[in-house]
């Protein structure tokens, strides 16, 4: 349930208004560099209130190493690292305790597990996704010592409006993280508007692999597709996942898709770049009143109070890079694997 | 590897051109009926040489139980299942020993484990998909058991020609497995005129699960999408997996999002109806002749002899329909479940 | 690795001198009552300090919850308690970076490893069972609620020194944890003896498992007596694994052995009482000048200081009873269990 | 439950009566040479009929490899191997159908599992072990190419009668399996007389493992003690394992204690030999009238007619060492493995 991989076993914990949240990694090899600052670096991506297009909670999100670093180097142990929730204002919940938010998982919650932690969503909250990029951060040094491989994460759509451009750079210079930065401010000004109309928008993230390594990926069921498939659909948020050619494999003849690098092959990467993309809901926390009902299944109507982002696409870009360096690493650490 | 499934464990074997490929079922309960004949049905589906969209490989494909069954009924103990190839015909396959054909897996295989079957492509070759089909043909069996659930695959596009209507019954009538009659004959002459030029189509398969069951899913990594994907993307052939609103999530406001039926809440079914959709390469055997490289590097051309299917979507229907019937009896059987 | 279990999967982690030490449930149904004082009250009794037969270090052992618990019930998330260490003099150990201890872990760790954590044996100290008798006081919880089962560890011989009589409630009232009051205090002459010696002592602990359910264990390879073994095996000290008729099934007839209670048959529980043999061997550090090896694989003499267990077992037996319920727990959340 | 491992997982199936018992290797790596023989001289170690001191059942457990090896060598794809039954002779055992046999797990398993192939106990029977065999066959391929690693099982005693020198030579020299020659005489002479009293014994056996690699294991859970003791102890009539200084560290002083190379160190290996004991029960099956109850709870008689084994401990020899053998391979092929 919560826990991820086989080799590099990453295990998340806390709810969005409990004392802490964070992950284990079981499985790092020994005598890896290792500081605080490697994660916070990551964390400080995702966390809220960067910008004016994502939620003003404030966190500052401060990564705390309880185990399996000494002397900055990882010991091959458990590696538990924290971060302490701050800014929960319990009483602002008070009021979720007997309702179920559209487009939430309060009721499957409710339904499911019997006792909820009703505040900000508990676990089903996004915040559950600190757990994922600590757990990533460690698995990009990882990756950098022992490959060149370069995880690219950015937003490729934002509702209808698409980048035509590819400037690796720009991603992290706007607040949208697009890659066509005349785009992004096109993007901007969308999700301005829509937060404007007590709306949210969606959108499209693609992540880019590159300087792959050969020999990725284990067949029959743990395919290098299979593994990120799992990997990206298990973020909140998405519902869908393209690799390859993806859609357009549906629509070319045997005699063009034969001739397309996908990157992969027999579910093997080829060593050739990888792209995937992905569609992520617009988030379900809007400002209007909405319908929906109450825990005795009562139609009610319900508006969210105070803080919410308006797209939650840039801040996810960090969690799906996490997530596909967390596959890589599993696979690079196989028995199977040749590094 | 080729375990999949954490309460409902399958273990597939077999290479194409082997003695005999199968499957292993390591978590069924004791006391379900089970014979021959419920495994036979599906493999049926699946074979090759059901019509003229088909392969024209000869093989009877029958499966014979070699433990695990008493009187009809299962133990509880592994259940193995096994299918023996007949139509082998070595002396085709010398040919390829030293070539990579172009769209398989030869390459990344030869190259990740050195040794390699080249006969049929080995356990690359999607007559793998045999050991998926038996252990979801005992899958199904449970769902039928323990719950009210149907997993309908069906045939959505092929290449550019995409079905209007949903006619359920007419699905296993028309040899393309498609729910619209009337657009199955066009998809059908298509692929004809592909076959004609020596070339082949890929398409969309949906897989529609009805009567479904509250509560399946095990956030935050074991979502019910999250475990679809993977299962999905685990065929050969597939580029691309959608669930819920899929990519037109992209597309819609918070506020429209938020009122759609998708089946799934924060990674836990609703109880809703579940669609899939999935894009499907075209085969990559086609008769025309192929640039390629053989295992020195060298350019060559290939062109690949005898028997192929000129689209594989209708074969692979039975095969995602299994897939899905695994997810769903391992989250059924999952100490979480309430059934 | 730091994982145990497969439905009720514990993960501990933490150094002896780092700044905690802890566990993480993974997979403890929801709504379970649990808070701070059931956990407290297990870890008092591994605690050091707790008589004149155990160490004086001084640390309160005290647990933190950082998440899974809501309003004093589980949630059916991820349940992390922590432990934050306290009474760790880093310079007492400067003096163990290049000194391999006798009868320590210290030469495996730094060989498999090539990283360590010198200071106390890092997480190849006893002190690492803290994060088990946290998970055990959550499985005890689950027990408690939904069997009668009762685990009962107890100091069965001590050297030579051999319980004659079982008395269940003279167990806590002795520093030793004997169950035979009498015997207990020439136990607890002969470890003070040895200590005064500068020597230490090992013994035998038993476990006696009463109220047990029937139908526990999954044959073939997790008979409920091959997952006793690897649980109490995983115990630092532990040299061997009695149950049933033990070694004295070597010497029965069949006659006769065909008609004891052991409380297995074919890996599964009957439901009769189960009980469980180990030899401990005594504690390794000891005060006495001792021959051992330093880093470099030069010869040298090694003398402990300060403080330390002059035996062990009268603290293993909390951690010996932890590792059957999570055994016990872990086949009673199973898919096959009937609870 | 029929899966053993973590990176070379081995399955195995099959009921003592059904049509075939077998196992799948899952995660051997590809280009080891491997052939039927290489199973069948193991196979032939275990099979029944081999002497006088063993049941008569004739069965030539003749090797079958289904997957997974192409021109003599594997491919890194499962491995199939499968053993049909032959001398299977369904009427003797219609009377076992309603008795449970004083010894065996027939009433565990009946009422585990409701649904029981009670033709010779099904998959409780020893026959199970055959495909522990198997798999134990080619682990120790691996470990032959790899290490230099020899696991030598023996029979230490049989009832009271125990060996006095370790002569490796005379080990498969002697029906009973015993290290020392002259021994061996009074074993079989014992037997022979147990046999003729209608009864049967029980022993220890002992496994040596010399010339072992260092930096085998992982704790903390998964030391090579623990591991290893479940492996040993899901081996049916196992009651006991020692490693180490076994029960005798009960009884040493820690300065004693701290002077003895055990093999293992802090649940790795130091590269010493090691040595196992294991006590084995006296075997169930005997042919004197005995007391026992029915499937309605009731009181009866039974008597076992015709083929058993006076003693199981020679055939449970090579069981013994393919279950050391799988625990090796799969910590030689793990992630942190330095081979």
């Amino acid at each position: 349930m919560n826990i991820f991989g086989k080799n590099f076993k990453v295990i998340t914990f806390g709810e969005s208004h409990g004392k802490a949240l964070g992950a284990i990694v079981d499985g790092c090899p020994a005598g890896i560099k290792l500081n605080k600052k490697d994660i916070q670096k990551e964390l400080d991506r995702r966390k809220p209130g960067q910008s004016r297009v994502t939620t003003s909670r404030k966190e500052s999100d401060c990564a705390e190493i309880l185990s399996g670093v000494f002397e900055d180097k990882t010991l091959g142990t458990p590696i538990c690292v924290i971060v302490k929730n701050q800014d929960a204002i319990p009483k602002d919940y008070k009021n979720l305790k007997d309702i179920f938010r559209p487009g939430h998982a309060d009721q499957t919650w409710q339904e499911k597990f019997g006792h909820r932690d009703y505040r900000g969503g508990g676990r089903s909250s996004g915040r559950e996704t600190i757990g994922r990029v600590i757990a990533g951060a460690i698995a990009k040094k990882i990756l950098a010592l022992k490959s060149k491989i370069k995880i690219i994460g950015h937003v490729f759509a934002v509702n209808e409006i698409t980048a035509k451009k590819f400037q690796e750079k720009e991603i992290e210079k706007n607040i949208i993280r697009c890659a066509d930065s005349q785009v992004a401010k096109e993007m901007i000004k969308a999700v301005e508007k829509a937060n404007l109309n007590q709306d949210s928008l969606g959108g499209l993230v693609k992540i880019e692999i590159k300087s792959m390594l050969k020999s990725l990926g284990e067949p029959v069921f743990s395919k290098i597709e299979a593994e990120l498939a799992k990997a990206i659909l298990s973020i909140g948020a998405v519902r869908s996942f393209e690799i390859g050619a993806g859609l357009k494999a549906a629509k070319n003849l045997g005699s063009q898709q034969n001739k397309i690098k996908e990157g992969i092959a027999g579910g093997i990467t080829t060593g050739d770049d990888i792209t995937i993309t992905l569609a992520v809901k617009p988030t379900p926390t809007i400002a209007q009143k909405q319908k929906t009902i109450n825990a005795s299944g009562k139609k009610v109507y319900f508006q969210a109070k105070g803080r919410h982002d308006p797209i939650i696409l840039p801040r996810l870009v960090p969690v799906a890079e996490a997530m596909c360096a967390l596959v890589l690493v599993d696979f690079l650490l196989s028995p199977t694997s040749k590094i």
